[in-house]
């Protein structure tokens, strides 16, 4: 990554309420306050490292307005109100450097149907394929290796990157990101038993994407059986993750990789999964709920509750469970001395 | 989804049993009792929506036969042995509509190497890769951006969706559906430790799948060390499934999401494991066993027993040491007012 | 498999301290000890199936040197110091036959940016995308479909199965081997969280692959924040495995497939996770710890510790607590009855 911001760059870029100390260096790199040299932005984004503020060798460090301490010589500090955020809004401006908006056009080895709209602004990148009927909206780019089946539609600014399948009807909402070999909208799993097999029930339904969703790579969404599955405005979804048909994910939810929600769950606004959680089938998670990573949800949780172990239960009480099955081995002790006393 | 079925149609589909009213409306659309208007078809598929069916405003229904009550004006029931099968049947038709039979043919924009057989009947979509030694069975459909390896087979009927890799030398049966990102034949996971490294094993055997087996979402089945990796005739496999090298998995079994199976277990036919569900390796899952969502499995489960937990025991057990273990708290306090009373 | 070793090519392979018996076949497949027929290699590499080798057909068998029994007759015994190893050998003799070295070289159907480096000797196969900037060093592999982005570079001799995506400037060393559809520089899951939305915090470093890493198939791995997320030289990671961002695995671990690791966790040399376990972000686990199947890690692990269970503890503690869980029923019976007598 080849980055240079000079000090009235960072300052533009992170607006901060004040300056202690200066620098001759530019900022050619990030890094934590204990890996950071000369030329190299860092940031406290964790109070636990406040101690390292001192030692570190970054050209410049944000850190936060109540911070105490002075700058070494030829070091900035640039008091912000979040320095988690000012680092990210420096980060924003590398991403654009590390990629590009690209030029509009369609790359001359895909595959494009006829009948397909692309809009003159939208970047179809090379070795693309997409299904007649399908339409991709402006700015939205296909990077490379992308399929977009029959009538799917990419919406406007939207990024597929390689190797990204979006089958049949789905519809991808507006700057929605979704990472490398993200599949959206394969059938459900859905059978029924008949005569010693188990015959298949056609999954005719789509996928809806809303708008600033994220999806992490290798990632899977069927589509509805019929109707749609849904994954609501502002959600982001990790790694990995397992989305079955007939699944309604509310707005600003956070799944972390590898969870697996089964058919035809609903989940509100602000819902947490942690990594690895499964959810049953047709329950239903109340708005803000949390799930705790690996937990195995199999009824319904309430709003605002946090549910967590196998099969899931509210925090506390799993907690409480927990430190008492390692008292175990001392419970049975005590039952042997009871037995021998009124034995 | 542009579909349109006439009364006529629907009763040719379903081949009801009786009908009960009639509606002047075609039928344009899916959706549950609560969901549908004018101009969809609705099912009662579950019993527990019974109560719905009075007040859908879906203008054909599939009824059970026994189902009692009136329909709507200008509404029409058609009764039928199983509303979930009939529903099924049109979803067929709806399948055909979205997913037509492809022309077939090679597409240009896809590598054929020489020497490959490609029936004449089958579609070669665009943006293939099918390397030497391959054959392509008749009717068989690589969609788009689908990978062959050199000698492997791809039998008749059978459907590739797009990004699905198939490696060298791995056999795929008739009328097989494997979902895109699908991967069979990846190297199986063997080493032998010497020297303070990892040295590979190479692994030399393929992947057999039986006829009418479908296979989900980026799932992975890695060829056998030598011989071969198996799966049975009409077992269907969910999204996001490790299966290692050397398992062989029997006929007409369901494995639901993000399920691993570790190296040589064999299942028996029947055998349904619940999705997150882990099988160590070198073990038997004996006929019709059932494995509950995220158990995991480590030793052999004889046929017919459903197990869960981790490690996982029969059902019954599993369930009550779930109930006692909610009852710690409990005892350790009974424990602590014996020993009050004895001290 | 077309394979075919005389008596001469498996002594120069395997370089036996002796040979027991003699056989007029050539060797044509590899079989187990019940498996085999007439013209196969068979070997003893679990000393379980010893009973197995004075009724085996095989023509051709590696056992052990301290072996006793005779061959049948028109049967070789090859006594060697490690069968398994033995094995090995012939193995990738065979997998020499299935993958011969392409030809270097790249393929017309590909899509190479300008500048991109292409040393001579490397191979681009078919419908390959390789960005500006990128470096494909000498012999590596792109077999098809695969993807480098934007200042990438791929080690010597590596090979990079179908619909591998290796992202913007990351980088493979040398010799390694990443199965189909691995994604290595996915965006790293990280948001703030201001005014009721998720706001992106770009991740804008990458990731490193050392030597000898081998990948298994659909398994991703995210890009840093900033810095760098990293594989150490020799380490083996099986399929459908997640890396989070800022994660650093040490050199010779072995990840089995479908575990998870978070963000900033940091493994050190010889680790050993099995499968599906999880670990939370920000811990350290310490060189030759050992994480049991499913198991999930909630703190650091001190080196050479064997963990289990959920939340993970050490093995032995662990295996008694689910000895006594299962004894439960019987002490809440023991408690009942202490409290009749009391009462």
């Amino acid at each position: 990554m080849q980055v240079k911001f000079s000090t009235d760059d960072l300052i533009a870029i992170t607006n901060p309420r004040s300056l202690r100390g200066s620098t001759r260096d530019a900022v050619h790199g990030l890094a934590s306050l204990s890996a950071a040299g000369r030329g190299d932005l860092s940031f406290l984004g964790n109070r636990k490292y406040k101690s390292e503020v001192a030692s570190t060798r970054a050209s410049v460090v944000l850190l936060p307005t109540d911070y105490q301490g002075a700058p070494a010589s030829d070091q900035l500090f640039l008091l912000v109100e979040n320095p988690s955020v000012a680092l990210a809004r420096v980060c924003a401006q590398i991403e654009l450097l590390i990629w590009p908006k690209p030029a509009p056009g369609i790359h001359a080895s895909s595959s494009i149907a006829p009948g397909v709209i692309v809009s003159p602004s939208a970047t179809v990148g090379p070795l693309c394929v997409v299904e007649a009927g399908a339409r991709i909206r402006d700015r939205a780019h296909l990077q490379a290796q992308v399929f977009v089946g029959r009538d799917a539609e990419i919406g406007e600014d939207s990024w597929l990157m390689p190797g990204v399948v979006v089958a049949t009807e789905c519809v991808i909402g507006r700057r929605v990101r979704l990472q490398p070999g993200v599949v959206v909208g394969s059938d459900g799993f859905g059978y029924e038993f008949s005569s010693g097999r188990h015959e298949k029930v056609p999954q005719v339904g789509h996928v809806l994407i809303g708008d600033d969703v994220e999806i992490g790579a290798n990632t899977t969404l069927d589509r509805a059986r019929f109707s749609r599955t849904e994954v609501g405005e502002g959600t982001k979804i990790d790694n990995l993750v397992q989305i079955a048909h007939n699944v309604v994910i509310g707005k600003h939810c956070l799944i972390c990789a590898q969870v697996g929600i089964s058919g035809s769950t609903r989940l509100g606004d602000y819902v947490v999964l942690g990594g690895q959680a499964g959810l049953a089938g047709h329950i239903a998670v109340g708005e803000g709920a949390k799930v705790g990573g690996g937990a195995a949800v199999t009824v319904d949780v309430p709003a605002g509750v946090f549910v967590n172990g196998s099969p899931a239960i509210p925090l506390q009480l799993e907690r409480r469970l927990v430190v008492l099955q390692r008292r175990l081995p001392d419970l049975f002790k005590r039952v042997d001395a009871l037995e021998a006393q009124s034995g």
